[in-house]
């Protein structure tokens, strides 16, 4: 398919922004990737942020553009959760069925790769130079070293804001009528810390699994990297009893590690060290609308819906959008106003979708995980799940290892919580879970 | 009451940033108020506003710095709705018990009186002049001829952010990590039109009413002003088969007029081109948290919680701020933390009930007046309030006609719904609507 060939502005340089330019190089347009940070292939990348967790809509969009394989091999498939629960052997649960996996990858070495296939496309990458402003129905943009200082003005044809989740693109639309917009945090914080690899350069923990330590209210990670080490993520409430705030010196640290993690001991100097040099980050959901502006401007990734990282699906998510939008531009040719409104409509819900399913996965996480209904209705959800697969697809494979519709994943698990609620009404539930009549129960309630 | 004397700056001479700095000014301090627009005692006021319905939490927020009194000479009390429904005779609609009124008040003309009333207790005004940045924890505030020229610095104690819905000093405190805020519109714009004296100066519509003609979708409202004038106001969609896109030209209007709202023709001319001389606005519900930073700056009025207009509560919520803040000033004295901690704690859950309770009383306006069972849900609830006064006291009562807590009017509602849910389900409703037996079901249920 060929387009009218356009002059386009991306706004960040990030996984989103740089996989869009990718895209739209193909058919033959001028791209220009704007960033106020520098090219990150020439720092020492900062590396704060959570690993990342590719799973199926991430690898559909690479595949779509012929750089699934060259990724693949940068990331490291993780087919089980390892749970590491205080007074028991770690244990496994797989994620899926036989050859199902999510895939660690650090968002440093993908980002790089992803500019320099860009670039090698005949993308133009422009860091170090911050949009400061951008005229909506004229499709400009305004960089400059300073907000008051004097800025350049580039005219562009169309202009794409992949600039996350502050985004500045957003900003500007933000302040028009009829904009909605919401930005919701959560009293828990995250911080970023690291398990170095063995003498040998192993890893010291299983490397194909995603490491768990549930504690309740708080929750240590940790996701393998291709030199040996692993990137953990310790989340915590910012304020109250075990918290961020209440772990102010190196010994108070020393003894929050050994208490409630006693098996990463072998590594608590690093991560004391890294607990006090890596900042402690919040946490936000984002949601606005519209999403676009006339036929000049539209938002993609979580520059449009900023999740929570409890499902793992934010980078999943904005690869998604960029998939579904070029099948809209092979639908639609040339006319961009009906490309970008069909995009929003199209996409809108499915982010909402997946924001909610995010937050939700957060709250369980944090307040369900010693609940014991909670945990016998798991129970019988996965017992069910193993008998009859077909009937009883867990929201989680949903979300992770198809491609169908967020918003149906979460319809459907709404209409599987409908039936567990009849389910754990039956007298006596916790001593027949797994008995005939509860199986029959769900199966009629199914229908 | 005395304080330590503070140098305190408040942005916005409305009507809630000059009845700040009347109450501010009563313990000494030293007040200065910026307004980027001309101050409006010299210019003819645009008028582009709701008239305003002051009732019971304004009245008693102006008693406590004694200028009920005076503001009432510029106010006309409505003790009663007048409905205007088609293929029916006007009739009116008692809003409380004797004696209890909301009054129909100009804005301009308030506003006037509220800054005189304020520079005759000492306050600076600084008029057109543009507040563009603050910084937080310095308390300093920004003002320039332009957002790229050159800025005056200046320095205060504390700042108080009165600027409205589009609040400039929220907008700062929005960029901030942990700050929650969400703006949502309606799909349903305004315009405000003029219905003129009479020759002899007197109102063509009874002057004591509130006058809505109701129509579903759209719905035109008309509230008296002391010149024998009508500030009226047609809420009426954006897009769809009867919406402000609809109306293009003057035939449109006046067919429009025509069709609808019959017993106003005398008055087309008028409402014509008011129609298409005044622009048309949208409507906000407007939340976020936290209200305040440190002790250095807060939040009052719409800046922290614009409301949709549905319940005539926008300026009484912040009057309502203004009072509640002075009571815990007194409580703490100087302790400005503590008193801005405890504001926005004591606050928040009753703007976010005021917020819910107008957006809800526009989706009850705009989808459930052509509702049979609403109807009758209604007729029930008033027939009961009749019989039983202190039993049933509605909703619109508790937030019109008290100073009780918003949430409380909206939780006592919520527990009233509750009821009529029970009642409604009783077989064959509509004929016994007026028994005995729903009369005891409700007795019983209300407990």
């Amino acid at each position: 398919m060929t387009q009218e060939k356009k002059n386009i502005a991306i706004i960040g340089s990030g996984l989103v922004g740089s996989l869009l330019a990718i895209y739209l190089k193909r058919y033959g347009h001028q791209i220009t990737v704007f960033d106020r940070r520098p090219d990150i292939r020439n720092i020492e990348f900062s590396g704060r942020s959570i690993n990342l967790a590719m799973s199926n809509r991430g690898w559909n969009a690479l595949r779509a553009v012929g750089i699934e394989d060259e990724i693949k091999e940068i990331a490291i498939p993780l087919d089980k959760r390892a749970m590491h629960v205080i007074g028991k052997e770690q244990y496994f649960q797989k994620y899926g069925k036989e050859g199902e996996a999510i895939w660690s990858i650090s968002r440093g070495v993908l980002n790089k790769r992803m500019i320099d296939l860009a670039e090698q496309s005949g993308v133009e990458f422009r860091f170090e130079e911050k949009v400061w402003d951008i005229d909506l129905p004229g499709a400009k943009v305004f960089t400059g070293e300073s907000e008051k200082g004097e800025w350049v003005e580039y005219p562009f044809d169309l202009v794409f804001g992949c600039d996350g989740a502050f985004s500045r693109v957003r900003h500007k639309m933000q302040r028009r009528s009829r904009f909605d917009y919401s930005q919701r945090f959560i009293d828990v914080g995250y911080k970023e810390l690291t398990i170095p690899a063995n003498a040998d350069g192993s890893h010291k923990l299983d490397k194909n699994s995603f490491h768990i330590w549930p504690r309740g209210k708080f929750m240590f990670i940790a996701m393998p990297n291709l030199d040996g080490s692993f990137t953990c993520t310790l989340f915590m409430p910012f304020e109250g009893d075990v918290s961020f705030e209440n772990i102010k010196t190196k010994k108070e640290a020393v003894h929050f590690f050994n208490t409630y993690f006693p098996n990463v001991m072998d590594d608590i100097e690093n991560l004391t060290e890294d607990f006090f040099k890596n900042p402690t980050s919040a946490m936000v959901t984002m949601k606005c609308y519209p999403w676009t502006y006339w036929d000049k401007v539209a938002l993609v990734g979580d520059s449009a819906h900023a999740v929570v990282p409890f499902y793992g699906q934010g980078m999943n998510a904005g690869f998604e959008d960029i998939f579904v939008l070029d099948e809209i531009i092979k639908e639609f040719g040339d006319d961009w106003e009906r490309i970008f409104s069909t995009y929003q409509e199209k996409r809108k819900p499915n982010a909402d979708a997946i924001a909610e399913l995010s937050y939700r996965n957060f709250v369980e996480m944090s307040s369900k995980t010693a609940d014991v209904n909670f945990l016998l209705q798991k129970k019988i959800e996965k017992h069910f799940s193993a008998k009859h697969p077909e009937k009883w697809i867990p929201a989680y494979s949903r979300v992770t290892f198809s491609n169908r519709p967020y918003a149906e994943a979460l319809a459907e698990g709404d209409a599987q919580e409908e039936i567990m609620r009849e389910v754990m009404k039956l007298p006596n539930i916790a001593a027949k879970w797994d008995s005939e009549e509860v199986e029959k129960l769900m199966l009629k309630l199914i229908g």
